[in-house]
């Protein structure tokens, strides 16, 4: 594209290790790209711009929506984290992003949702995006909220949104459970590409992995979106294999979709 | 019953008026009943004690679990409220009341859930509990909240929970939609007790209307707790219809379940 | 009701079995019950009008409903007829019926539609109203034009319409099919008066059979409606069964919710 | 009904606790009630007659088939028992059931299923006819087989089959999954009538139950059969819950239809 | 092939732009072409043969089905337009083909349906060919028709049908809709020929699109016909999206299939 | 893989046209491969042992699971077959094998379904791994026990099974069915090995094509296997088509995925 489509795209979670990756890959996109974390950002490129804040901070968040034509939300707490956090960064500033989107008049979100939304659901059963929520952690339960959230802004406010459920976003499949739920870097900018550019997204829920062998989900109700994996955790296979033991059937983190979050205890036990 | 079936039973929200309704009958099933509310109570009766505070009052919300064989929850802002409202008394009470559940052992909740985390729903498209949420509210999206965080304590934790899709329950039913949506105090009461005394509960979502003749969802997914409506909004209808106007098909109130709150502003706007 | 709901309500083929029992059960809806048949009726009753004219002739069949509050929708070819008479009676005549809605504003409008538009589908199969047609007949196919142009005037226009499957409506059972599919005159017009008057109608399709003990159909998509049969083809069982043959099981007739329908040669062929 | 509607029936298991209820409740509808039992059986009435052999005999088996017009198959190993019993008595024997039934030109066949051939589906699911088996021990493996035994005498022999998946039926309902499992015998030997009369039955699967408060499963694809349960457990659960311990919810048999038989060991186990 | 495969095939609307295509594609599969429009087709070649006729003409329409092998049913008013030229020379003519087709014995015919049978559903639901008719104007209600018209042939008359949902079938994709509606000529040839050739057709309802990025429903429905599309709006996207303006989420057109004929007013009001 | 991944796998049916295959495609796997058939083997080679018996022959059966890590079960009757040898080969046998690999701790067993036993759904309906069992035959009504038997294993003994639906495994294609139901030897051994290796089975049926044009079944279900075929029957089509007539397409064997198998008749009138 020789035009930029956008002329100011917000991407929150900037500094995180998918923020990192989407900085690159949303430069073309756009004017200007307005980068929001917690801490400063130190490299600066042209194009770009800083908004560091809390997304916790209501004002501060609101306020850095104005003039956007789309938001890529990837901020919140990454990972389990104790309720607290988990209540201000990713349920309370997932509220402000959307509040701000409303209130100035944004177009579009896109938002870093999670497998972890639907994480007890059996692998087995091959979900599509009609599944019931199933979160395996307050993570989890936190983007279920938004997933909700967003549900309410789009047939409601006319929003649109589209809910990335992101499996495992890694350089490479660590694990035998990402040979069906890696999702290489370039799959995962493509995707968010994929739903700040389709021409219809009303409110989509995706599920993001690599085109990998093994198949664990149905995404044809994300299909409108256009976007096609092209990565594989098939020349990694061989290789994890050799360095992890045979699962055991009957562990829930084998069984279903969450993996190890479904062992994992709560976390404000462990924050104790 | 002539022996209690409980110990302790909690009931928050005990001063609104469904709370009013089930300290009444949820007396015979317990040796103590409990009364959490943010107000007062004045009139408590033998086998009744008060547990009064805030459910955004962390410690003193699950301290009250402690001691308490179920809990009938019920507390949280009633209607559409401004989202701090939402965001404390709801989401932040609720997970108070889970939390003190499962560190106090209790067994199962039986939760005041709602019509509207449906209510952008089609009428037309009589949903079962496997339905996606569509909330047409910040009161819905509590509800939302509450539902798939009962199903983390459910899939994490063995704490079982009823989900009641309350849909209008009053004295008697005011408009036209409630012609299929009301839920006669009687009925409400027994739906709170048949979740409550269920052998088996897990994680249950049923609908809460009478037995209108109007019929709006499909309820078989929670025929397991042994519910059965037993009043009808057929005597009130030719007194509604001679004192209200015909509907506009076209109205999104009309259309879907939630009925007026899908034409609701957001609160935050009417709060300015 | 005392006061009639509408000011005038147009019934077409009101000179057919249908049609005589539906002016009595209309009566008292309306202050003037307009009366389309093809022929003179010569017992007018007050409050009754007479719209005498082919539904095929357009522009008589358009402006008999000027002025009209709701349609209740029951003349056309009756059974197998050979196609031109399908096409012109049912099928051009319904289309003049619902443009006739259109311009000039009608709101509802009720239609006598038959299991002929599903009569190919395998009554073990237990269909509900988003099963695809399957018509066994000309009737039949007629039946799915009028269902599908009904769609198209709600979808488009903004015309409610229910769509009534009638199976077997005739004064008592009179053979084994019938066990299922009878459908009384009184359980018929309750049928119509319900979906004239329910709050909300949208698009409706609604099977129509008595509350007979062997259930064949699933019709919860109607249950906002609001109609609940009260007759049953029980009594009637020893004597049908003392009259009649055992069903081949392989009797398409008996397999297939058209019955003899099914096994009926082309009209065409016949007329010849 | 005054005439007897078949000339001769053959019921097997009749020595058994059901099948001495069917024969007092089928006497009426057949001039010649053939029973068959591995044991003598001493008390027959007029109109009875004896047919003694194990069903794994083939040529015994076949011969009694000859001259019927229906069989009401009961016969079977009872409850779990070794793979050589279960495999004698209800596979083999089965299949020289549904052997004899096609050679000698038998119409219909009525099977005691169970709940136990889909014993290990979650109750929570609510489970109509088209859920795939899951066979909660070798007793409901051997019914499986049977199901599937019978569909293909019906896709390709044309012989119709009811397949009634008895829950639990005795005499009273016993303990908490009775609550919604219990079948009367009234309700039993009414629901054999109502699949050897009604008029169409093809290959049907019906779950036998009373009409308990408690609803498990979703029986509408059984509707054609005109079977409606009059019997309920609710004036037993009082004392039942007097009587026995709250549930585990954790617990296999509280989660699955097939309750206890899910925590059964192996027979042959258990044999040796 | 070296040797057609055909004797006689018909092509309906063999003037047109998608029958000028079908003319080049199914020369190679039939020693004669038999070519129908209503207008005189000048350009014959060998293997072709002209039926001139207009498809209402009911004699001439039936008699050019005589010694004909299968039908291309390619005719009928393309796009919207006024009732009576729809009546006529969709319904009326594609009545008197599919009675040709069985008074003269055809087996098979493959009729161009359209999007616009399912115009109204919206793109997010991603149907597949079970979905309920909702046409979105007389053009489509006219290919409801037609495929219940089929659909009763082969029920109850065994000829074969294909009913070809064309999406947009043009030289290239002329806007953002066309992302994913885009069927190009050389898949429309390929689809057609799959659906004369493949071993078993019954009655098929396949969607047409070409292999575009962007996926808007389902057609596993549709796999036994054996065709793959090969062609991709993905090169035309940058231009596309250059000259149109971004979609607005709120609109009709955008949300549902039908695109801009959800938007179209009554032909008949126009045509005045 | 350069460490082979297996101590000692079993294979039965080691002598049969699929055996003789897998003996090959496996060897890579195991440091040992055991293979059972009831003749003799002739060519053993390094890492093969031979374990010759009857299947039916519970002792030895049983003892050759001991010191197994997964099974191949590929034995049994092959095609239809009179009763006693399916009973004894394919019923009993392979409960010997489940109850081998039960008492000998074997962890995950591939077995050699069919389409047999879903052989009477029609190809329309295009099913996937849920729908129910509608055997065509003695040996596909087998295969029913045996995808029953292992359900039941999983569910209550851990043991994990892939039921591999073979469709038409053939070194090519030989009539028009097998234009979509082909399965070819590289792509059956390929299935057999992603079976046995993929990281989770728990219980999972599969279809066994190859990549055929024609599709006629939903695999999404066994996508967690990691299976893709690569081979296809498109190079075939011409001459099968050459070869054979045109299909009938009132013929159950054109209409069902069994195919001849539907037409069959009772092997045991032809034993005679």
């Amino acid at each position: 594209m020789t035009t930029p489509r956008f002329d100011t795209l917000l991407l929150t979670g900037a500094a995180g290790a998918l923020g990192t990756e989407l900085r690159r890959a949303l430069a073309p996109l756009t004017r200007t790209l307005r980068l929001n974390d917690r801490e400063e950002i130190a490299d600066l490129t042209d194009g770009e711009e800083a908004a560091i804040c809390d997304l916790a901070d209501e004002k501060a968040a609101m306020a850095m929506c104005e003039g956007v034509d789309a938001i890529v939300h990837f901020g919140g707490a990454p990972l389990e984290k104790p309720w607290d956090e988990v209540l201000n960064s990713s349920i309370r500033g997932s509220y402000h992003i959307y509040e701000g989107a409303r209130r100035h008049g944004v177009k579009r979100v896109v938002y870093a949702s999670s497998v972890h939304a639907i994480g007890f659901h059996a692998i087995e059963s091959h979900i599509d995006a009609t599944a019931p929520h199933r979160p395996d952690s307050l993570y989890g339960l936190s983007k279920c909220f938004v997933e909700d959230l967003s549900r309410l802004y789009w047939d409601k406010y006319g929003i649109e949104s589209a809910m990335l459920r992101i499996f495992s976003s890694y350089p490479e499949p660590r694990d035998r459970r990402m040979l069906w739920s890696w999702l290489s870097f370039d799959d995962m900018t493509a995707l968010v590409i994929a739903a700040l550019t389709a021409p219809h997204v009303g409110h989509t829920i995706a599920f993001g992995s690599s085109d990998n062998p093994m198949k664990a989900f149905d995404n044809r109700l994300a299909g409108h979106l256009g976007w096609q994996p092209g990565d594989s955790s098939a020349p990694f296979r061989e290789g994890i294999e050799a360095r992890t033991d045979t699962p055991n059937p009957a562990d829930k983190a084998v069984q279903n979709y969450g993996g190890w979050f479904c062992n994992l205890g709560h976390p404000d036990d462990e924050a104790n």
